[in-house]
This record gives structure tokens, C-alpha cells and sequence, in this order.
């Protein structure tokens, strides 16, 4: 008989069962023909005596196995392993794929890692250099999460926990689509708005709905890497144009529009991504009538409209198109945290109705729990109360980092300061690269982090976005303390 | 002088700012080009006493104006429309959108409103079919709010708060990974795993993945619907098996791989949806050698693993892969509530990373905190209890469902008891069709639902799936009750 008593080992703590604990190692056995077809398997008795376990166990385990297929009970005769099972070709468990990922010619950016950021441990007495994020430590995850928890307790909350709508709880849309009107000056109703998962998401949409394999975008000679490769993604072709102290040149996307049929243009119109500046009024205008002359759609991705110091948001694109030619797009990750992951698609109906479509068959539907959350910390007026308090704090930061930049490190960097947002756009002499910068920065504790990405079209500008919002005052003096040891070893 | 008191209208007890007001109305005067470029506009003085306001509201108004772009002032002679202004050409705001969406012809069905749900006010005094979901009320959501809150409050949270990993957090990864080796036999590596948003997630990434333009996939004759669509969506060809009381059949795959290259075979392992049947042990084995033979992907999504009354689950086929050819989908949307939009993606490393970076770019990353709070409800045995729990009272509804269905309609439908999920696969006697009695039984406040959905090759099986386990006894007598007379007015 199989040695079944050293074969076996049953554990008499786990949460798991005993009778499916062997039933689990008897199917092992079976499926790596320890145990092949027709064995017959031990009577119930003698197997509870070898394993030391109750006779009802064993019975257990067998109607377990029978019922799943794995063994058949003849009468009169026993328990056989089933005659009728396959044999599984066995092989060595592989870490890698068998079969063949899709591998078009523009698959390949993928690994590129752009997009594939896994968590890792920082060392506590490093700083790390970013791009403009907010400090997380200022979000008002009290507030929200006491909302969130209020929001549970309530008596109907039950019909919000079942499926739901693919364009984003009701309630948010309503509170978002009053928000947005008040504060940016557009004229939409709730069928023109979607709730997203962030602005990423957004971008994703307008991208699937509009750019087929090989139609053309443009984006800034500078732009938002990750608007970059979400068009790639989706096989669209990239056509870039200039951008000045105004934003994108839009003589030159005139010129590309006479050229080629341009599907669509892609601007952060409140502050440039990488390089902070707004675009000006007059190019605004200029851009909603090419739209409008040559039938391109405008994705206009807002992230930044909250955060100006020298004076009021300039209203969006969005409030001046009058012919459905822009997608408006924004979040509340920038102002309240990143983790909370809600954003805004605004566009006309129809163009909502795809993307709702669309967003169902990505990922079905939002977290209708956290988008009341939100739709409760809208109306009461604590977005806007958390947003002037940030406001203050960071542009108290802008001006002391900025400041110490320039006496402290003048000679090095060239920048402007920017209006708003929470970034420098910083150029480094041109004696200097940021290569060996970001080497050395490693000795005095300085992450400099991925300096190519801002400049995918190697034009060699020398510059890096220097985020300054998510440090603070004492973190900004350290860090312009390590740059300056950094630049005086490199110099 | 242009008429400013009667055009513009302000706002005290607005929180914009009054200065602001006025600006975003002149802006709009000048873009409807009431105010043409040139245009002098009247001194502060004057402004301030025809609106009766402070003079300094004009100044601030005049300077937002200014550093917008709207407006210039010239030293000595005063504010004018910028006379560098290009005209915004007007028309009408539309509704719908002037430019192009993209439309291939395997586009148009994303306007059948499959995925496009909108939330909708259910009648109260009406019962509504459904195909299988959970009863919303007996969703944990006390535990859940309090474990939100308690992470929420934790000193070192802020970590979690900023941008985090595109695989989902860490934590719930390897909480994940123990707690599927253990209850489902897997032998994986927090490598092996993705945090997705639900199941919906993890099909769509393997298809986006897998399937190419024309490659083809294999489903049942009878099948998930939102995963056909999923496919549909990535312009893959869907080649259909038959489905009998062991699941797919397997013979009729191996004769489709020797007539063209299949990609991927898609398999509702534990229980066809919607069939409710299980995949046996022989056609597992079989599935596993042919995709090892031609080299296919399986799509293992396993959505129904935990609903098993009559014996514990078969273990998946990811359990027995040792080629890298099964990518396992689970969520925990069936086991706690769907608004908990948390699921994973099992599959080799190569894979996931893939699968990470494409997730990058659609929404970026999941929700940190929630993924904490599960990670904490799982590793505290929660969840299992949960899902003790409403097995037996899912149990006794299926009893009572079946039984009341058995005794009171087995004139008119036939069904077997299903061994495992929320729904019984029901046949409506072949004299009737469900045509009508959706129809009639509005009349007894039953909404039967969208019944088409089920056969949507029109194979004419009459069959609709009809859930259990959302209602309590006493709805589940109502509802018999009902489809009763129902039953007695339509024959």
C-alpha cells in the first residue's frame, strides 16, 4: 500500500478542515500520478488508523474527492482513483509566460517601466526631488475619512453598495457639475460629466475615443510624459509643436492643421506640464477657433487650476468652447491626496455616453462609497477651505525655495518663478549635466530621480521640474544645503 | 458708456469674491465681443459708484483682467480690451460633440448600452430579477468603515497617501498571496499578483494583453457577457464551444486549435455564468494539456469560488498549472459588496508586469486605503467569517428558492438545484416565451429584466438565470408569488 502516513502531513491547527487538507494532498498525488488512475484507495477505516484521525474524516475526504470528479466509488468494491482522468503533463512551475503577449512595434514602450511603478522602501535621511506633488501630510484625512465613516452609517447607504452607475455616483455629479460651474465658468449639466479614476483615467478615455492607430496629436515640444505615453498606448502618432512663455505655439499647430488631418490636441492650459507657464488669453482663443476650423477636439487637462499665487485662475478652455470641441479633464488628486483616486471627464453628451460605455468595460464602475465621501466634502465647503489653506502654504514655500535658489544657487540655475502650480521648471548651466549632478547629489543624500523624462526629444534644454510644494520649511533649507554641497563638489 | 449696472449682475452673498465676479463677466463680455478690442472701459472711480462697490473691487478686477491677458493698461490714458485679441468665432453650445469619434466597425457596439449603466430610481413596491448578485444588506460595512478609519488615523499613513504602486499595495498583495495559497491550493509569489478594481479589471487587462487586432479567443455558447464584450472591445474573434452539465467541452476546443491559433480560452471554471455548472476534474485536466499542446492562454476567472453548497471548491486550474498558461481573476466584489471594487490578476511575473504597466496608464494605481482595510479584514480571519456567514444563509435561500420554484412553478420551468453561486439557470417551458412574461409580470410589479442577454447567439435555450441569494424568505415567497400569477395570467 502507498505510504499515505509519511506522504501526508495534516495540520492540526490550520483553519483549514482535516478532511480537506487531504483531500487537497490526495488530489496532489493524483494530478502528479503518485496515485494513478484505478488505484485503489485504502478502505476508510485502515487510512483513519495510518493517519490517526476520526473514520468520519476519511469518509469526509472521499465524498469530497468523489464529488469533485477526482475519485469514483464502486459498490462493494472501494474507492478508485477515476479511470477516466487525463493525464496532466507535468512541468516545472515557470515564472515567466508561456504563451505570447501582444507585440505590435508600439507595444514595445511598455517596458519602458514609464508606467510600471512598484512600491520601494526610501531611506528615511534621503530627500528625494519630484515633479510638483502635494505634501500628504496636509490632506484632511481626519475629515474624510470621519465622512466616509458617517456616510456608512447611514440608513440607505445599502442600494449604494450593489452595482452601479458606469458614469459615477449621482449625488458627486450633481455636486461636481455646481463646482464646476461656480468655479470655472462653464455652463454643463449632468449628462456632460463622468466621474473618473483621476485625471489618468481621463486621459485614457479621450485617447481610446478619439485617436485611432496612426491619427495625429500634438502635444508641447515639452509635455506631460504620461500623456505622452498613454497616446502611444493607444497607437496614435505624435506631432509636437513649440512652446513659449505663452504655452503652445499655436501658429505651428495651424501649419501642422494644413499638413495632416490633426484628430486632436493635447494642452494643460493652467500651467504647462513640464514647464508652468499659462497659456495666454489670446492663445486660448486662437486655439478654440482652429479647433473649430479645422473639427480637431481640445483635451485640455486642468490639473494645476487650483493653484495660483498671483492671482485668479484664468478660466479653462472649457468655458469658452461653444462648439463641443473640448474635453475637460481634472481631479482632485493634486488638491486633496493622490490616493483618493476621483476625478472629472467633461465633454458633450455623446462623448460621455462612449466614454461611460468605455470606462464599464475597464474597470465597470467607481467606488460609490468614497464618491459620496467626496460629494459631501465638496458641498460643505471643505474642498474650498482646504484649498485656500494649502494655497497659503505653498506659496509661502515657492517663495522661500525660490529665494534660496536664487542667492544660494544663482549661479548654477536659471529659472522663472512660477504663478502657480507646485514645480521649477530649473535649467542648469549649460557647463553642467545633470547626469553627473544627480551622481554626486547621492553623496550628500539627494535623489535627483529620472532627469531624462523631461526632455523625451533630447532638444537638450537642461532643465528639470523641481517640485517644492510637498517640503517643508525645514526640508526646503536642507535640501538647498545638499544641492549647494552637490553643486560645489560638481563645480 | 456701455451699460455695466444692467449687464452685470453681482452677487453678495456668493463666496466668490466680488472682484472676481465682475472679472469673469467682463471676460465674458469681451469674449461675446460686447466689449470689442479697444474698447476703453470706464476708470475705477466711475465703475465703483455705477456697480456701488468699493473702488479697490474695480482695481483688483482691472489687475485680474490685466494679468489674464483680457486687458491692458496704458500709463496716463487707461484700461482697453487687449487690441491683440483674436475674435472667438460664436456659435450655440451643443449638445453633442463636432469632432469625429473613433469608429471601426467592431466600434458601434459600444452604443448597445451594455456597459453603459446609469443609476436609475427603482420602484419601491417592485421586484426586480437579478442574474446572481449578493444582498447588499448583509455587507460587513460597519467592520469595513471602522477598519478604514482606524488605518486612516494611523501615525505613518501619510506614506501610503502620495502616488503609490502600479501593482497595488503591498501589503494586501502578500496578505493575498498567503490567503489564495492557502484557501486555493496556488503556489504564487507576491510577484504573481496584481491588485485590479473587481474582476471587470482583470479580464480586460488579460484581453488588452493577449488579443490582437483578429486573434481569436474561446468562450462557451453560453457565456459571461461583459466578458464577450471585453473581448469584442479589443477587436478580438470570439469563436464559441458548446457547454454541457461538466462545462465547456473540451474536445470542441481541440478541434478548433487544429483548424486555426487560438490566443486564449475564457473559462467561468467555478461555475459557468451562466449556466451555473462546474468545470469538471477530467475537462480541467484536459483544458490544462491542450493549452500546454497549442499554447493558448486560459482566462481562469473564478468569480464564484467561495458559493459552494453541497461540497467544498474544486480548486482552480491555476492550482494545477505548472506550465505559466492560466491567468487566475478573483475579486472580493461577490464575497463582500461590489462597491469594493478590489480583485487581482494571478499569472506569471512577466506577465503582471506587463499587466502593471498597462494598468499605470488607465488609472494610474488603486486606492491605497481601501487596499489596507482589506488587507487588514482578510488577515484578521473577517472576511472568512463573513463568508461562513452568508454561505449557510445563501444556502437556505437557494433551498427555499428552489423548492418554492420545484413545488408552486414546475409546470413552467425546469432548472437543476445549482451545487454553488446565487442564481438558478431556469427554463421556461418551450410553449411560452419570456417576451411575454416580462410583459405580464410588470403588471404584478416583477421586473424579469433584460432576459435577451443570456442567449445572445439566439440559439433559442429559453433559459434566464435568475439570482437568489439578494432576497430574505419573505421576499423570496413575494417574488414566487408573483411569477405565479404571473404564470396564471400568460398561460
Amino acid at each position: 500500500m502507498f505510504p499515505y502516513k509519511t506522504s501526508i502531513q495534516l495540520d492540526r491547527k490550520s483553519n483549514q478542515a482535516l478532511y480537506l487538507q487531504l483531500s487537497n494532498q490526495i488530489i496532489q498525488l493524483i494530478k502528479n500520478q503518485t496515485l494513478v488512475s484505478n488505484t485503489k484507495l485504502p478502505g476508510s477505516r485502515t487510512l483513519a488508523e495510518q493517519l490517526e484521525v476520526h473514520r468520519k474524516t476519511i469518509v469526509a475526504c472521499y465524498e469530497e474527492l468523489e464529488s469533485q470528479g477526482w475519485v469514483e466509488s464502486i459498490p462493494k468494491k472501494g474507492t478508485f482513483v477515476n479511470r477516466t482522468l487525463p493525464t496532466l503533463n507535468q512541468q516545472k512551475l515557470k515564472t515567466s509566460s508561456n504563451f505570447v503577449l501582444r507585440d505590435e512595434p508600439d507595444f514595445s514602450f511598455y517596458r519602458n517601466q514609464i508606467f510600471r511603478k512598484r512600491s520601494f522602501e526610501r531611506e528615511d535621511n534621503f530627500i528625494y526631488l519630484n515633479d510638483g506633488i502635494s505634501d500628504s501630510r496636509l490632506t484632511p484625512l481626519n475629515e474624510i475619512a470621519r465622512t466616509y465613516r458617517r456616510i456608512s452609517a447611514k440608513k440607505n447607504i445599502f442600494k449604494h453598495l450593489s452595482y452601479g452607475s458606469t458614469y459615477g455616483n449621482d449625488d458627486l455629479r450633481k455636486v461636481l457639475v455646481n463646482y464646476l460651474n461656480q468655479t470655472r465658468g462653464l455652463k454643463i449639466a449632468p449628462e456632460n460629466i463622468l466621474i473618473t479614476r483621476g485625471s489618468q483615467m481621463g486621459i485614457w478615455l479621450s485617447a481610446a475615443l478619439l485617436l485611432k492607430q496612426r491619427d495625429y496629436v500634438v502635444v508641447g515640444a515639452t509635455n506631460y510624459q504620461s500623456a505622452d505615453t498613454t497616446f502611444l498606448n493607444n497607437q496614435a502618432k505624435i506631432e509636437r509643436v513649440s512652446v513659449d512663455k505663452d504655452g503652445l505655439v499655436t501658429e505651428e499647430i495651424k501649419k501642422l492643421c494644413n499638413r495632416k488631418k490633426i484628430k486632436a490636441v493635447y494642452v494643460t492650459s493652467h500651467h504647462h506640464h513640464p514647464t508652468t507657464v499659462t497659456l495666454s488669453a489670446k492663445r486660448r482663443i486662437q486655439l478654440l477657433n482652429l479647433a473649430k476650423q479645422y473639427n480637431f477636439a481640445i483635451i485640455e487637462d486642468d490639473y494645476d487650476y487650483d493653484f495660483n499665487y498671483n492671482h485668479a485662475p484664468i478660466l479653462p478652455l472649457a468655458s469658452h468652447d461653444t462648439n463641443g470641441n473640448v474635453i475637460y479633464i481634472g481631479s482632485v488628486c493634486k488638491t486633496v491626496a493622490p490616493v483618493f483616486r476621483i476625478g472629472y471627464l467633461i465633454a458633450p453628451r455623446e462623448f460621455i455616453d462612449e466614454a461611460a460605455s468605455l470606462r464599464g468595460i475597464v474597470d465597470r464602475q467607481g467606488d460609490a462609497l468614497l464618491e459620496l465621501t467626496f460629494a459631501s466634502f465638496i458641498k460643505s465647503g471643505e474642498l474650498d477651505s482646504h484649498i485656500r489653506k494649502v494655497l497659503k502654504i505653498y506659496k509661502q514655500r515657492r517663495d522661500l525655495f525660490c529665494n534660496l535658489l536664487k542667492t544660494e544657487l544663482g549661479q548654477f540655475f536659471e529659472f522663472d518663478i512660477p504663478k502657480g502650480g507646485m514645480a521649477i521648471w530649473t535649467k542648469l548651466q549649460e557647463t553642467h549635466c545633470w547626469e553627473a549632478v544627480s551622481e554626486v547629489a547621492r553623496n550628500h543624500k539627494l535623489e535627483i530621480g529620472n532627469w531624462r523624462r523631461y526632455d523625451s526629444i533630447q532638444s537638450g534644454h537642461n532643465c528639470i521640474r523641481i517640485g517644492f510644494a510637498a517640503y517643508n520649511e525645514g526640508e526646503i533649507y536642507e535640501l538647498i544645503s545638499r544641492l549647494k554641497k552637490t553643486m560645489k563638489d560638481v563645480a
